[in-house]
């Protein structure tokens, strides 16, 4: 059998996992391909940290180069991570006529359609499964399975360290603060998790599902991103008292040929889906005009799903080599879209905010509600100290301009503070 | 542009689906496989009945063998069910060097190893994503995605009737009788429901799957096969009371290089994923041992979602054609495997039974549970009329050899009687 050599760059947590996958499943591998793939060369930053990888007869090398120019290489595996210097590695690959598999989700999202377009005139795979929601095959189910169906929404909890944090919260009435310290003191969450708390995380991951679900770039400046380090336990235990579960979701969602992309703390009614999504756990729901509404689940990080993705597409890049079908883009679907403007945006609100507790407050809140042609299913008091009340309301249906107007008129009204404003998801039929 | 002319056999609910699709989306195909697809003509019953397709300019015909001796033909459609004749005309299709797409389940679980073998004898495509969970794409996600993980479980469900009318009986409290009446009524259930109702649609889905999951071939009379219509909905409520929700499940376990396929009733954690499928819609779990639990979800049968599979397998061909890389098996993994014995096959169980209501009885039940060396997490009296009393106990993990022996001897106690015995599915985390 012939065989295909593989080189990688990086050889942490997920390298690690593929360089184990590809060694465990080598046969079934070689079965699927009609090819032996060897992993035969890595380069590391510490050659003398992985002696156990030595003695699998792999070259380790400090020299990217050594993996990026050696001629018998044909598939490059690029798990190093980082936007710089990675980006120069690949392009690098690519003009020496490699294929690149890689799990970068910044470089993707950030950087993706300039490499798309040198692979292309390279004639070279470059794939990126891993990238969105590790463990689920989401990038590619889009490309084979929507084909011929028109997109129409694509929501999902795409950040699983977020979704850890909130699933304490909402379980164990924990505090922000509290349930992140926890994430970090069991490896969930970052030192620094600025990326993940902020909503920056999941908002590339929805660029990238972007171009997949309707063939269209956006840049993160193209998106309105809102983290969970604002939320207040007491909002979380409101909305589980009502029937719903906090969830950091992304969305995007095609309004009248236009986009809006989104990233933000949502109300999800409790039998919704995306309410069982515990932990770390991701999952994505797309909306299809001819298939309906379809939802895939799955752990969105951790070193084997995400090393599973990575040799799914080693597996994809092979076969097309066999084929002599290689160059093709993952996705070639191409489209240009504006943006949809927040009189276009449509959802259900919660609305929270601390008002003196007397009389005449409520009404001014109505007041603002009304003027803004805004009717809500339910308004409750929460709590009151006999001098300040926490009121919520949740509204019907309303556009984001309407929303952008509420909050102006609270904002002008000294005595009512606004507390939190999140979008309450439709319950799933 | 070159064209590809395709032919359909049956012009149903699906097949006209398949019409609509294909005709409003020419040009996104086109765009992805740089052909332009033709229905060119059609074999239905009645040609007079569809004045509108004739409108297209699409040739209808009587005579099946119109479509499959037609030499300008290379892609045939099969959407008219059935397993005889219809399995002769796909044989015929074959032979003549045509591809074939079906969304046929029921022909493909009883004869689709056979069909394979003459697909790749004549270098032909046969695929079949439509016959499992309608609008899911799960068999090629499992043949892309875990091509290099090792599956461990399969377990959903698969059969939207069923689904519909279990939860009508947990929403509404309605018995079985009154469920199955207002689901066909609202055409969700077919006037002679046997087939669903009884699990074998449902086993049926779960031999395709089980193919795709391990490789292996199994038959009807493999499975263990257990359908709702005995389903009592005191069990439904009681369930209910203890935080689960009864579902029909189908699982393909692989325990110890053994498999173990089964349909039947499974009391569902409330939190757990497949607790909030609602209605019609299917979802499918895949436990894979590098990749975890994913979950596919999605509506499991219907006009526009089932097409949509159709269409998706009609451009995956073409793509083929195009590469010419036709004639390589759906799924080409094949190995053989033993089923898996009682003793090999663990959960924990319901059980629910009637006795007298007088003492010595409850201690009569927990010497038969006792002596199958079962533990129970929780024992209930639900209910008495002060002679009968109905108890239920929820057991820890036993091996079904276990549960057969308790039932075996709850059958020999004359004054306790087994009411009901389902699976209870672990939480998900």
């Amino acid at each position: 059998m012939e065989s295909i050599k593989v080189g990688m760059l990086g050889l942490g947590t997920v390298g690690g996992g593929v360089l184990k996958i590809m060694q465990e499943h080598q046969e079934k591998i070689s079965a699927i391909t009609g090819r032996r793939l060897e992993i035969t060369k890595i380069a590391v930053r510490h050659v003398a940290a992985h002696p156990e990888v030595a003695e699998l007869g792999i070259e380790l090398t400090d020299d990217v180069n050594a993996v990026l120019n050696d001629p018998d290489i044909q598939i490059v595996v690029e798990v190093m991570g980082g936007v710089d210097p990675t980006k120069d590695y690949i392009i690098q690959a690519l003009k020496n006529g490699k294929h690149v598999v890689t799990a970068n989700k910044d470089l993707i999202a950030q950087r993706g359609s300039e490499l798309v377009k040198i692979a292309q005139a390279n004639h070279s795979d470059l794939f990126y499964e891993a990238s969105v929601a590790g463990g689920i095959p989401i990038l590619r189910t889009i490309v084979n399975s929507f084909a011929a169906d028109q997109i129409e929404d694509v929501k999902g909890i795409v950040n699983g360290t977020t979704n850890y944090i909130l699933t304490q919260m909402v379980a164990k009435g924990m505090t922000y603060e509290a349930a992140l310290k926890s994430a970090q003191e069991l490896g969930f969450a970052e030192s620094d998790p600025t990326n993940d708390v902020k909503g920056i995380d999941a908002a590339y991951k929805m660029i990238i599902l972007t171009q997949f679900a309707y063939g269209t770039n956006v840049k993160l400046s193209d998106l309105s991103v809102e983290g969970i380090d604002k939320i207040d336990a007491v909002d979380i235990q409101q909305a589980k008292s009502m029937g719903y579960t906090v969830k950091l979701v992304g969305e995007s969602a095609e309004i009248n040929d236009h986009l809006a992309v989104s990233v933000a703390p949502v109300l999800v009614p409790n039998d919704h889906p995306l309410a069982t999504i515990q932990n770390e756990n991701n999952a994505v729901l797309v909306k299809g005009a001819a298939v309906g509404t379809t939802m895939f689940y799955g752990p969105g990080a951790g070193k084997m799903p995400t090393a599973n993705s990575v040799v799914s597409d080693i597996i994809a890049t092979t076969k097309n080599i066999v084929l002599g079908t290689s160059g093709n883009t993952f996705n070639g679907y191409r489209q240009k879209a504006a943006l949809a403007k927040p009189s276009e945006i449509f959802s259900s609100y919660y609305i929270a905010v601390k008002m003196p507790d007397i009389p005449g407050q409520l009404l001014k809140l109505t007041q603002i509600l009304t003027e803004a042609q805004t009717s809500v299913s339910q308004v409750v008091q929460t709590e009151t100290d006999g001098k300040e009340a926490r009121v919520v309301a949740i509204t019907h249906n309303i556009s984001l301009a309407q929303l952008h107007t509420i909050i102006d008129q609270i904002d002008q009204e000294a005595s009512i503070e606004l507390k939190a404003s999140y979008k309450v998801l439709e319950a799933q039929k």
